[in-house]
């Protein structure tokens, strides 16, 4: 039987050989060190060391990802496959990091170097992976189908809770299925997390018992510190709360394994700091290799930009962080729910659609879109649903904004670079 | 009172104007949305607003640091100092990654943007710090004056727990005064941290008791579980071990956070995965930030590659990095134990001396220095001393080569490279 192997792609990018280069990269990372040593054994070698499976040529770029590395280009690219046996690694994701990743960063004479895939052998099933998921997620929320629509607490900053409070209950009234705190809100002097779970929980209960819908409201739970961070969990769960955000890359991956392991909230992941992986695309890491880790951790939403996003991030990079969200890993229970955001307002509707696999399992957030709907916010969330209605029929947004006045005034408002 | 601020400091590359550029990262990073919003007060803004204090024009680039943005260059730069708030942000190191960091990079219109410097209020003086540093390492290793000789075990992976404890054996008669794990060595299958702690400990002992040197093994304890991690810690101490390796990315600020209040160990950190913030020096983190996030979080001994390292880092950025490690933050105390290593072999001793301000209170880490030492690795670590000795004395290597065959032997075989 063939020995469990983890392969990782990385498009490497160097002024020689790119086999050559792979070659290296396998030697550094599990024997090598800068000169012949007498206990390199052919044993060592066979228990640890990495292989490369495969390299296949890239159109060679003209300049080096690196400035002033080697001659100033052109440089070669190539995608390398190496294999590495599971039993020199194990399952941690600390020793999958150090040794498949962090290590090759440094190495001497790459121009360029962007880790793009894990393959993880079925051994890596262990980790607990998503709580509650996509299907989870309905269950909370109550929406059976449809996309959940969501919102945010703007501005994202500065308000005292009781400020957050009259929000959270005019969102509530807008008819959104989920709300959460600004990814930078955490715990600060002026809106500490108990203080605020004091003020809105009984909000979000007023609003059930009136109505018989329970809105989700995911609290800002992050701390460096993984007690306190647990600290703020019960604050939450304790208060009859059931999400939080959770800015995963603060908390690192030693912080979202001890949460999830005691974990009784659906955790909403914000992913700040990903852009320092993955702006330049000869660098860093692609959301596809990235995502497996922290699904695998334990996230339940996965915040991924949307079309026409207001950061840098290109559609298309989108639209493949959607499909890499659902795609299973082991299985279809590892899948978060796709959290669509950052600048929708509801004209996105249609072409999110259209290009995601015409599915409806994702949450929809909208911020500014909400909270700066000239009718007010229910007519702002109204819009935004008749976008989803028309994007499930097939309809246009122009067509559909002829009978619906909210979707018409959203249009107006925001319409002007949905073209 | 002026309110306390941390201060930030961006290197901005953009298009436009670099003063704009940083008022729009102010913006974002505290109270903005992208479109105006009812809720957005001047109280607000004054409790929460973050505020440009200076911005320092450098030349401008060639080419945008991400490719592809704009119109390919030239790009202006300039350097551009923000202060937060400390009210609005708080000293929980996941609130300052995410508000200061984490955001930042998604903005769209960067072509570029690297974070120079924290500059911490007091308030930040209640992190840990390091529990042992310069004094607490000497201390342990009985090395009142001089640098701390080090090596590590090679290959790097692969040795099984006895195999490694006879070259433990071999490393204590050398002569070192301390050891470690590769940090690419966790707790595989073929060797699992109890049984290397069952083969080493022993090793340790028994030299101690023979020669009354107390040799300091640092054993590779990273995970991404903390509550694994703090098995594996307590493994080490409770065997009479007194140092591990930390992979701080790879377990991230959590995983830190959690076992610095639980730590009898000393804190060796290793910073593989840092290149992917640091290689590009348009983008990402400089060391001097990054630095002081994880001494304040509690790393004793900080490995920071050395002279004419064997990866890519120039020498002027480990010299930059070697003067920041012993600047302190708030105190003399917060300042880890810089760790000299990567192809170091003695060779370095006398450039790394008069580069870093004449000072001995470093480690120096010899791996293939002193296991692949044509006359053993007893003469590699004799050779190292002697060099040291002479860089202190202003000796050149050649002269006192001239009286020393071990460091004579040295430069035979390393020396081709070291001019």
């Amino acid at each position: 039987m063939a020995a469990d192997l983890i392969r990782v792609t990385y498009r490497i990018e160097c002024e020689g050989d790119v086999a050559q280069m792979a070659s290296r990269i396998a030697s550094d990372q599990s024997t090598g060190t800068f000169t012949e040593l007498p206990g390199e054994t052919d044993d060592i070698r066979r228990r640890c060391a990495a292989r490369v499976e495969s390299v296949i040529a890239l159109p060679p770029a003209d300049h080096p990802s690196f400035p002033h590395s080697g001659t100033g280009g052109p440089v070669n690219r190539g995608d390398a496959v190496i294999a590495y046996p599971l039993d020199a690694i194990g399952t941690d994701f600390a020793a999958l990091m150090t040794i498949t990743v962090g290590g090759v960063f440094a190495i001497r004479g790459l121009t360029g170097i962007r880790v793009m895939d894990f393959d993880l052998p079925e051994a890596f099933a262990s980790h607990p992976g998503p709580q509650f998921g996509i299907d989870g997620s309905r269950r909370l929320t109550g929406v059976a189908q449809g996309p959940i629509i969501a919102s945010i607490i703007k501005p994202s900053l500065g308000l005292a809770p009781d400020e957050t409070a009259h929000l959270v209950a005019e969102l509530c009234e807008a008819g959104v299925d989920f709300i959460k705190d600004d990814e930078k809100l955490m715990s600060p002097a002026y809106s500490p997390l108990s203080a605020r779970v004091a003020a809105i929980m009984p909000v979000i209960r007023d609003h059930e018992q009136r109505t018989g819908k329970r809105v989700m409201y995911a609290f800002g739970i992050s701390s460096a510190d993984p007690d306190r961070m647990m600290r703020n969990h019960d604050l939450v769960a304790d208060a009859g709360g059931n999400a939080a955000v959770v800015n995963i890359n603060s908390i690192g991956i030693g912080g979202m394994s001890f949460l999830r392991k005691r974990s009784r909230l659906c955790l909403h992941a914000h992913r700040n700091g990903w852009d320092i992986l993955t702006r330049h695309p000869g660098l860093g890491m692609e959301f596809r290799a990235y995502q497996k880790i922290w699904r695998l951790l334990g996230v339940d939403q996965f915040q991924i930009n949307g079309i026409r996003a207001k950061y840098w991030e290109p559609d298309d990079s989108f639209v493949r962080s959607f499909h890499d969200c659902m795609t299973p890993i082991f299985s279809p229970a590892d899948r978060p729910l796709p959290v669509v955001c950052s600048g929708q307002w509801g004209g996105q509707a249609v072409e999110t659609y259209q290009r995601t696999g015409r599915t409806l399992d994702l949450m929809y957030l909208g911020g500014g879109g909400i909270h700066g709907h000239p009718m007010g916010p229910a007519a702002g969330v109204r819009a935004i649903r008749q976008a989803w209605v028309a994007a499930e029929q097939g309809t246009t947004l122009e067509t559909a904004a002829k009978t619906q006045p909210e979707l018409a005034a959203s249009l107006a408002k925001f319409g002007g670079d949905a073209a």
